[in-house]
């Protein structure tokens, strides 16, 4: 009996996670998000949508990666502390674990690293490690989170970050209809999509736009076969290396949800996929699309919209006469 | 047995419904949200999510209104459009439909009335309402929303504004401990939030902050014994009724969750609660306060934080090439 029921619940198992994944296929699906830390994670969202770790008390990570929008903000350019234009396109969080770093350029190794840089850039949020972390601290109910958090009393802006950088770690969108498919299930992609993601394939998108990411995990020219013709000045990876041979390499862009994260490019001139894949399809690979074509490789590229995360909207602790005030028009 | 089960079911619904609520109190206790048209309120929460409502692209009604903030900013002047510092403090939007009007100076009648006028303002979102209806009928799943919700085809400002107030509808926040404590949980408060409580009747608070909302159903002047002095050049009441007698009233501000919603006053000058109990009780009552029955009553003050609304976060469906391009620099 007892053995039956074992043998019941390792088929079951093997249902639920052992699925047929297609090996041999370049893209490999989303894993769902797995929480170690729920106290982390948890603190990690209300820093996330806290407008207080900014100078105006203003903007908070999810202003520019509005989590309703796919995390980004769908503008060309961002809008920062006194409406300063942020001279570059805002990148989505969701899924950002899979870079093998952070930023266009790579400057950052990961989330943590990253996560410091918004809260002091004068265009962004326009305030200091100290200024923060003075905040953060005069405020008990966060404190108290702190300690829930990392076991141990205390602030920091090594904490304030890791602490956000969980959060963004559960920011994956497993569940693409793409995904579905490369699991086994046929009735997943229709015909359409399906010729899509051979033209994908067949033309040599793959070969910059792989693994689970769709991207994420190389940096490459842009303008590979033809110059892009821009006036954003963003050079790219050569500002972290120095060496010539990277300027205007990018870190290419993964292209889970990209269906909604118009506009497109670092310079977010590009204002509909169409345009994004008949620059990429002439300049990356000296290949000019069908109209028919570039609508299947289009219709391929939306089934990689997988679930978005679910969020409950934090409730932020009340500040409290020692906290720094805003100064929003200063 | 169906009669004993029937008295059963009475009984649980005599526990459930019919509290004992303290009839002689100038308080009531909030009552919970009531949804009658779900699809409309889950629209209404969308809209009041998107930034597209806005000319920018950017600010959306949860900017100013953050329901992280319980309903607002915690600046003393919000930052609207191009950064511009809106002219008078934010009120928060929670418990708002207990307003006799809506602004400090009560000019729209309702929450539908209010909702347009934040659209259009040009310090605040800078739209014309022509480009919100354009914006939200260019996106066909806004226009499916839309039907499900008013049993047919069409987007227009009047159907906008009735779904964004359908939700705030529901931003009630109910189960304050002076709400338990109102409906006969006698442990609900400590005695000196109790002591709080005397002071705030008998020194003659409740004369204008009474009902469920504790205030929000009277117009009355800032300063009545004393004038209050204020560089901010509202003029309240009489800018909608040209009767020089409502110079200088404002609709007194609703004191459920005062402790989360500073700064306070019109012109958002005091930062803590004991300021703002402080001048109201020089500048409406001639009283001084010591500094012991000023903090009882910002205790029993503390004791009107209710329940906040439970929001999961809306995923906003995606732009198409027919809707407007944002103008955040233009
Ligand atoms: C005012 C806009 C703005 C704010 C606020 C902002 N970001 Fe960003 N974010 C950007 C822009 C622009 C970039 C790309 C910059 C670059 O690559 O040089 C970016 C890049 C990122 C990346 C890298 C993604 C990738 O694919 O490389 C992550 C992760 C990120 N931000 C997280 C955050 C967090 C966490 C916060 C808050 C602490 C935050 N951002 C605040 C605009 C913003
Ligand atoms: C040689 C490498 C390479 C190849 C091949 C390539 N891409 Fe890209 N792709 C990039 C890089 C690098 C970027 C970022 C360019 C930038 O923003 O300046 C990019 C950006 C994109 C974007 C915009 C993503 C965003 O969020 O901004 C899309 C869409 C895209 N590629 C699709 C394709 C398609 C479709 C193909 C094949 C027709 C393709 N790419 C081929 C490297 C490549
Ligand atoms: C840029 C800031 C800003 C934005 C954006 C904004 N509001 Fe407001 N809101 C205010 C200010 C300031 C007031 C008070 C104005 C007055 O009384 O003259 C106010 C008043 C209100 C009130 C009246 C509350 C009361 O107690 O009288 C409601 C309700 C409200 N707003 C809802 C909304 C909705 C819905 C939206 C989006 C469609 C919105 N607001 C967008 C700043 C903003
Ligand atoms: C004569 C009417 C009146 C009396 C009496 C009165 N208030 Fe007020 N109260 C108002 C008005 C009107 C405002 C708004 C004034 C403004 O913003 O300019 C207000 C504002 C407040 C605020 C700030 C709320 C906010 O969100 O900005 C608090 C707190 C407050 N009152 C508490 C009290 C206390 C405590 C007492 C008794 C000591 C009291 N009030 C007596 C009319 C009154
Ligand atoms: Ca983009
Ligand atoms: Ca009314
Ligand atoms: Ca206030
Ligand atoms: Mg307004």
């Amino acid at each position: 009996m007892k053995r039956r029921i074992l043998a019941i619940m390792l088929g079951a198992c093997v249902t639920v996670f052992v699925r047929p994944v297609r090996a041999e296929e370049p893209i490999q699906p989303i894993a769902p998000a797995k929480v170690t830390n729920p106290a982390l994670v948890e603190l990690g969202k209300k820093l996330y949508f806290d407008p207080r770790l900014s100078k105006s008390g203003a903007i908070s990570c999810n202003s520019c990666h509005n989590l309703s929008l796919a995390g980004t903000d769908n503008l060309k350019m961002s809008i920062g502390d006194h409406w300063q234009p942020d001279p570059i396109n805002t990148p989505t969080v969701l899924n950002s674990r899979l870079n093998l770093a952070q930023f266009w350029d790579g400057r950052a190794k990961d989330l943590k690293a990253q996560a410091g840089g918004p809260m002091v850039n004068p265009v962004e949020m326009a305030s200091t490690h100290e200024l923060v972390v003075n905040v953060v601290q005069s405020i008990p109910a966060y404190a108290t989170e702190f300690k829930g958090a990392f076991g141990s009393d205390g602030v920091d802006i090594d904490r304030v970050t890791a602490a956000i950088a969980a959060f963004e770690e559960t920011l994956v969108t497993p569940n693409s209809r793409f995904d579905k498919w490369l699991e086994g299930d046929k009735s997943a992609l229709t015909k359409t999509e399906l010729e899509g993601y051979a033209l994908f394939k067949d033309s040599g998108c793959v070969a910059c736009h792989n693994g689970p990411g769709v991207g994420g995990n190389s940096f490459q020219k842009m303008g590979v076969v033809e110059p892009y013709k821009t006036s954003n000045p963003a050079q790219g990876r050569v500002a972290v290396t120095g060496d010539d041979a990277d300027r205007f390499n990018f870190k290419v862009p993964m292209l889970r949800n990209v269906e909604l994260t118009y506009p497109y490019f670092h310079d977010g001139e590009a204002a509909t996929l169409e345009q994004a894949v008949e620059t990429m399809g002439k300049l990356q690979l000296g290949r000019t699309f069908t109209e028919e074509e570039n609508a299947k490789i289009v219709a391929f590229l939306k089934t990689l919209t997988g679930d978005q995360p679910q969020i409950v909207l934090p409730h932020l602790p009340p500040s409290t006469k020692k906290t720094p005030q805003p100064q929003p028009f200063g």
